[in-house]
Parts: C-alpha cells; structure tokens; sequence
C-alpha cells in the first residue's frame, strides 16, 4: 500500500481520482496481483509523482495519482498492460467507478510538530 | 458517510482531494460529531456538489469534495466553524494531511448493468 505522504508536490500538476466500489464476488487474488503489477507499472511513466490510497474491505475505495502533465497521464491511459486491466476491472472487479481528471492550482502539507 | 456517486459532475468544477492520517490519541467522538457538524455545514454552500469518503480504522483516510467554481470553494475554506474545525484538526486530530485543490477537466463514471 502506497505511504501516504506529508508534502504537496509543486504545482502545475495533475490529480487523477479514481473512486470505485468492488463487486462481491470479483476474484480477489488476480485484483491483488493486477494492482501490484499497475504500481510497479506507473512508476515507469516520465512523469508519474505518486499516489495515495484509502479504503477498507467492502467499501469504498479511492485512489489518487499525480503526475507533472497531461502527457504522464496520457501515456498512463494508453498503456497495453494498464488497459487490459482496465477492461478486467470493468468486466469483473468494480460494481461502479468515478473518474475525475483535475489539475491542481494550489496544495500544501502539514505535519504534526512541524508548525 | 456519503455514497459514493456513480456520476461524475460536468466540468468543468473543482475537486478538493484531502488525504490524513489520524492521531492515535485525538478524541474520536468529538472528532466525528465535528465531522458529522462539517458534513451539515458544507452542503449549504452554494456550489458545493457532493463528497466522497474512503478510509479504513487506523489507516490513512480520502475525503474528496466537489464544488463547481473556486468561489465555493473560498466560501468554505473561510467559514467560521469550518476554520475553528481546522484549528482543532492540527491541534488534535490529524497526525499529517495534505490538501490538493484542482480543477477537473474530465470525468466519466461507470456502473455495472450499464455497460
């Protein structure tokens, strides 16, 4: 699971937030792995910053990548291996998902005892 | 806690992407009426058009919420209790959080049955 971090990344960048709710019965192994190889897979796109995830068994799930442009993200996309997975996710794993494509304009951090 | 939406909104409008990580000390009943407090608060807010919430006990926590222009988003951010709730927050209850505030040039949304 990706570690949450503290600072913002420097603006102009991209959010893309992918909220999703699973099916009850979509193969729980092969999801693992599948999301396991797509975190190994992103990294490799220039531009990529990282990702935050939350989520508890049988709720709803939300994924946040950031990336420098909308290149990274269109590189993402396009990817073969990304978008068989996403035609598995749709075919098997996610009962109803939200997409959202944002740039960000301003962002900050804060951490306790760091004021 | 809010459903999750199966529709995206038509941008354009904003997303306020709020990642946490909780204190393991910090008063879980009055962190969670001021929670419930905020959620009444903010749907009065012009502009303000939904929310969504994932987290796990212990783990980290997304809150995303939607606002259709950046002057929603102003109102919110300045509100008297809001800010006293932000005080609080730092005070007591987040261990670190980072905020992103972006403006959502696409979105789509999918649902199972819907094809």
């Amino acid at each position: 699971m990706p570690v949450m971090p503290v600072r913002a990344y420097e603006p102009p960048y991209y959010a893309v937030v992918f909220t999703s709710v699973r099916t009850q019965d979509g193969g729980a192994e092969e999801y693992g792995e599948t999301n396991e190889r797509m975190e190994e897979l992103v990294r490799e796109i220039p531009g990529y910053l990282g990702m935050d995830y939350a989520g508890s068994p049988g709720g709803p799930a939300i994924t946040v990548g950031y990336f420098r442009d909308a290149d990274a993200i269109e590189e993402w996309r396009s990817n073969v291996e990304h978008r068989a997975a996403q035609k598995r996710g749709r075919a098997e794993w996610y009962e109803r998902y939200t997409l959202h494509v944002a740039k960000v304009e301003r962002s900050h951090g804060f951490e306790r005892g760091q004021g």
